[in-house]
């Protein structure tokens, strides 16, 4: 038994593409496009962990995807969170929870999908503008 | 830059166990109770997978968990779906989309979260009761 992916559905695929994979770094492993049912596939990775994937789901129609309490986020260990931090507010992604503790922080994709952001390794030292920066919302 | 897990939260941590642990075959890998906080984390994975987690969060404090259309699903390769499946039943689960195919079928956990479950390498050969096991609901 393996793991594969986690499915999430999205609105926009160029919207999305620019924050799983400009943003916040994943790779795109395969697309697959199926005009007979009217939906694109794009699976990603983080590079060099192409095992566990995150499959975007677009649907050609249009359809309203509101979130739900039931699914919590994604989480992805990172070498450097304010790095990655700093790349995501690059691409206008709030950062919901800023690391102010040089370990944690949270965002959200364009469709509301909360990913969860953790230093690989020990805590980097406390540093600003991280420590100071409040919290946005909710995550 | 490493995936590390999807968190789901739960209801009810008995219930919850009994879907993902007993029925679905995934080992509880740690727990974490955090009285302070009241909720208590679950990490699992599939026997021999633990890179790829999944996280139940169970608030002590009663809560109502929608869906919500941007999640999908959860995803594993599983040795035998046939079996998986049957093992699944034993423990009360609907199978809402049946492997008909030898190849794909969907769960719901207690709290509504899609499962899929994708038969590892090739589709193992149509059999009943699945080929002709009609979808129940949906997933």
């Amino acid at each position: 038994m393996r793991y594969l992916h986690t499915m999430v559905r999205v609105t926009d695929l160029e919207k999305s593409l620019a924050f799983y994979r400009d943003a916040l770094g994943l790779e795109v492993l395969r697309t697959k496009e199926v005009p007979s049912g009217r939906f694109t596939l794009v699976f990603l990775a983080a590079p060099g962990d192409s095992q566990a994937q995150v499959e975007l789901t677009y649907n050609w129609d249009p359809e309203v995807l509101e979130g739900g309490r039931n699914f919590g986020h994604l989480a992805y260990a990172v070498d450097n969170i304010y790095a990655t931090c700093e790349r995501l507010q690059a691409h206008g992604v709030t950062i919901q929870r800023p690391p102010r503790d040089g370990y944690m922080a949270f965002v959200r994709s364009p469709d509301n999908i909360s990913v969860e952001l953790l230093q690989a390794g020990d805590p980097l030292p406390v540093a600003e503008p991280w420590a100071s920066m409040p919290n946005v919302g909710k995550w």
